[in-house]
């Protein structure tokens, strides 16, 4: 017998139809001799809906009490959840993140989980109760409740398996797994039966939207084997698992893509020490977020330094950027919405050379210009302008022969 | 500097502006030098929303998860009433039923407060900040959320008044006050200044919809003054307060009715001790209550047994005795399900002689059969054809002379 967590993410618990269907699923796994602990995201639209209010009743509401608006959309669907369960004749009882309890840090909005008393939740598992955990919510030390941030639902599932010591945690969503890249992009992508938990990492956190990178995070440090899979049918999914050998006899397992950073760059930087430093600490000071950083040899004792953010924090970090190079005397700031960076991703880039330059020569012989170039030991991403990343894509897609047959085989 | 609980209905806060209008009430009565409680109702239609919900997802969803999903109403006002104060630059926090906390007894769907620890909000409070508190939820000593059945953010204000030992309790709501009859059937219905809490109770349970009956009980049971007012005008309300010798003055104060119940005769019942606890006790295991109940004297060891029941208990009701009537060899049962009950209360009835024989005149007068009478020291209620409802009500609130100016300046 196995403890298995489940999450749904908001498409699949949409209205009561699909909640019931929910229901059935978890009953088949019951019935087959799991132990079971159902994680769910609020119905889909709801948490924006709330969200909505939220900015409706205060400019800036993130706080305390924008977590007591937005977690009630979970709240509802356990409880329905539980409800549907009881109907077909099961033992159910659905836990707030203060019930269970997730204990987190008071970063509203985005708090992170310290720990989870498991005890209330095996002690219910032991009854024969199917137990519905409102994912997406927790509650700090003061007895106040947190929600974790977007996608958050996803983190709650593994963090309860990680305490839990559960045999596997499956999240249900309304994609079959984990593509080779975006099927809207390319009609050949593929869906991947296994994915290393480093290679997930990368792929979240660089565009994919299936997983959220903190989930990914928590299954690896705790080495929770995580199957990614759809709700609406019984396809076999995506298993994010450690990484194995046959792992790495591939190069590259996906491409993505993303389209949500701006460029902003420094131009005739004085090259001193603790220039970076002095730059980049009134951006971190106003909590943005730096994703690339490019900085090349000096001319004359100045250099240019290039850097991304999101397009949301773009305007704040460029006026931010403006005045602190004036004050270290920079000759110029320009700004860039208009790009998109195009990554890829694998395993097997650890032991296989030249993928890097085979990939700017993909991109070249098609025209697309490279603007800034980023690795790390499992994927390059590339900066090019917006109008190229699907072209980019596919021919990356193509030239490293993810749509093909054989190689899919091979994972 | 006083103590005061203000609630709020569901109509007071549908949307974002209403909600912004309670946060100027609130902040005035803040500004004027009062330490300031407001329990909120959920938004009007959104717990039937959730009840919809909750009775899609299971045929009989009172208990644990249906308090679960209907308590996050008020989740969302509170939380939405919290940001708009703040955005006014005061201090504020919101308080759910299991912070406060407000512990109720496990009736899931219509829980009992059991107690009130105040200790939070005095804390809050003497740090200067408005608290905020979800109305018609508690939490049992297990922990589970639970809710107080409908209307029963009145209760959550009120009992908090008392815990919290308050110098008023402010109801502000759609209408502006206790009036002397509805004033869709009466033009000329009149506000009252001042109703005493038993002459409350009696039309609040008669049907006056002004304030839940629980609320009434606990106000009088504490002696807190509470003030029914409209959150849309500053008109000044009607006082609900302890009876005083000005009230006695005058005999009727108002005239109610009621719709929603149906009669059931059980017919040439044999009159033997304990007959009538053998019949009635089916219909309270089967949780439906019964109003008035007549029993004449008996002719031939037989009687007639009358009672009424509400609309929606009705049918169910009516098997039952059909039932037990067979089993104890009465000769038939028939329901009505076309009465209305029309009742006339008044403090002053305890002085006054004559009011009954005056009622029964009045509604003879018009042709009005009374079908059935029932009594208390302060009300006196007559079961009519529902269809002379109206004209009944009108005749009476004309013949105690409540529309005339000089009786209501008594008051």
């Amino acid at each position: 017998m196995a403890l298995v967590v489940q999450k749904y993410g908001g498409t699949s618990v949409a209205n009561i139809e699909r909640i019931r269907h929910v229901a059935g699923r978890a009953v088949n796994s019951y019935n087959a001799g799991n132990s079971l602990v159902v994680v769910l995201s609020a119905m889909s639209g709801e948490t924006n809906k709330l969200v909505g209010l939220a900015h409706d009743a205060s400019e800036f509401p993130i706080g305390r009490e924008y977590d007591v608006i937005i977690s009630t959309g979970e709240q509802v669907t356990v409880g329905l959840l539980a409800l549907a369960l009881k109907e077909m004749g099961y033992k159910a009882k659905s836990l707030l993140g203060h019930q269970v309890p997730i204990v987190t840090d008071s970063q509203f909005g985005s708090a992170r989980i310290e720990g989870i008393d498991g005890a209330r939740i095996m002690a219910e598992i032991e009854k024969g109760t199917i137990v519905v955990v409102a994912g997406f919510q927790g509650v700090d030390t003061d007895g106040n409740i947190t929600t974790l941030g977007r996608g958050g639902s996803d983190t709650t599932a593994v963090a309860l398996a990680a305490a839990l010591k559960a045999d596997l945690c499956e999240i249900y969503t309304d994609v079959e797994g984990v593509y080779t890249t975006d099927p809207n992009i390319c009609q050949d992508a593929r869906k991947l039966n296994r994915v290393s938990y480093d290679e997930m990492l990368e792929m979240a956190s660089l565009g994919a939207k299936v997983l959220q990178t903190r989930s990914v995070e928590f299954a690896k440090k705790y080495n929770i084997p995580v199957m990614v899979r759809s709700s609406f049918n019984d396809a076999p999914g995506t298993l994010v698992c450690k990484e194995d050998r046959e792992m790495e006899k591939v190069a590259v397992s996906g491409v993505t893509y993303n389209k949500d950073e701006a460029k902003i760059s420094v131009l005739r930087v004085p090259d001193r020490p603790g220039i970076a430093a002095r730059l980049f600490r009134p951006l971190t000071e106003a909590g943005i977020n730096v994703d690339m950083i490019v900085q090349n040899i000096s001319h004359d004792a100045h250099t240019d330094l290039t850097f991304t953010v999101t397009k949301t924090d773009f305007k704040r970090a460029f006026k931010i950027i403006k005045e602190t190079a004036g004050e270290i005397g920079a000759m110029d700031v320009i700004g860039d919405t208009n790009i998109a960076k195009v990554s890829i991703v694998g395993a097997g880039m650890r032991s296989h050379a030249g993928i890097a330059s085979k990939m700017f020569e993909v991109l070249s012989k098609e025209g697309i210009n490279i603007q800034m170039i980023s690795t790390s030991e499992i994927k390059i991403s590339c900066v090019v302008d917006i109008k190229y990343t699907e072209l980019a894509v596919r021919v990356l897609h193509d030239a490293f022969g993810l749509g093909r047959e054989e190689i899919l085989e091979e994972r």
